[in-house]
């Protein structure tokens, strides 16, 4: 029932948004994206791929090969209309679209994204959030009402979501994730630094800061000794 | 002179810290100690790459591959010791040493990571916040204060800062990047879908949010119509 959205998604997007897109493609089109949206501010009504690669130093075939995944084509020698190219991407990236989410885990970074609005502008919205902590259970966040987790499967019923955001505890994040897919969720967003397991038909995106961090870390220390 | 916690830091880390580890290998270790943690809190004492690799799905090989970054050697038949590695891990990862950072730009997302307490056991500490909002400047959150972005220069003197997350709009992602680096910020955390541009010197780790939904969602939609 929870797919119902998808699918009338899809015949509006156009063929190619079916098409298994590289990941590094998709991690690309948004840095293409933001810096489209400054040209448009800065006036500008048409961009080719060699004015995106001077701006942001990615090479201008590459560019046009992860453009190529995107429904729109340019003209030779004037390039892609700009709104043109914003909307596609836009909706191409899924940006448009709202997706519903749970939360999972109100702790300290999970009620960091309840407050961060910013999401509801690229797609997501978060509609309710689960933990068991009694002091949290029954009040709402930045308009986001908690539930006990033990309610979650009724609240599957009564929302049309099929996206979980996963910021529980590590030693409670396999098993959250068992329920949330027994539940009928369909992707994951995990923010813990714990690998969870998940069948084959579910997606999951891994977003760990502190494995970020680790990395950026090791960097600094790199750079400080060299 | 910012640098000199960092060089003192590595004397006290063992040489294998000054190696230009792999990004995918750093990004791997934070998984093993939130899986060596869980098994310790199971009251296990040892624990073999073997048997990390069932827990998390990942090669015994890649897994005493990763480890071999690590000061530490495992026993034959035994494993490593768990209470030795998770210190060795976390020292490695740069989560024991607490790094100073500054925040610019207290939006909706800059704001969540300042309430982000989280960050704070995984070694960053953000100890100011920098926007030009009246109704910002001069508060705390969290306990952080937050200043004007024309103290940011008097600001470096007085604490003790080289890293610089930036979750600021795009139209001034570039122009705060540029203050950051002259003032004397040796690594980024880019939080926005902006790809900035910095000399060769500054490391930047770019987290966007917005790019890891777009992966998401993208998966969603195929698996939906496959």
């Amino acid at each position: 029932m929870q797919n119902t959205n998808f699918v009338s998604t899809m015949s509006t997007c156009g063929q190619k948004e079916a098409d298994k897109v590289p990941e590094p493609t998709l991690r690309r089109l948004p840095w293409y994206l933001s810096n489209i949206k400054l040209m448009k501010e800065r006036g500008e009504h048409f961009v080719s791929s060699t004015q995106i690669s001077k701006e942001i130093n990615i090479d201008a075939s590459q560019i046009a090969k992860d453009l190529s995944y995107v429904n729109i084509s340019g003209r030779t020698r004037v390039g892609y209309n700009i709104d043109a190219l914003i909307d596609v991407l836009e909706e191409f990236l899924g940006f448009t679209n709202m997706h519903k989410a749970f939360l999972f885990g109100v702790g300290s970074l999970g009620g960091a994204l309840l407050r961060d609005s910013g999401l509801h502008h690229f797609g997501l919205e978060i509609v309710a959030a689960f933990d068991i902590n009694p002091d949290l259970v029954g009040k709402d966040l930045n308009g986001i009402p908690i539930f006990h987790s033990s309610e979650f499967e009724a609240k599957m019923k009564e929302y049309d979501v099929n996206i979980g955001v996963l910021t529980v505890p590590i030693n409670i994040a396999q098993e959250i994730t068992d329920k949330m897919v027994d539940g009928g969720i369909k992707a994951v967003w995990n923010f813990t630094p714990f690998r969870i397991r998940v069948p084959e038909n579910i997606v999951v995106q891994n977003t760990s800061l502190y494995a970020h961090l680790a990395v950026m870390f090791n960097r600094l220390n790199f750079n400080e000794i060299k």
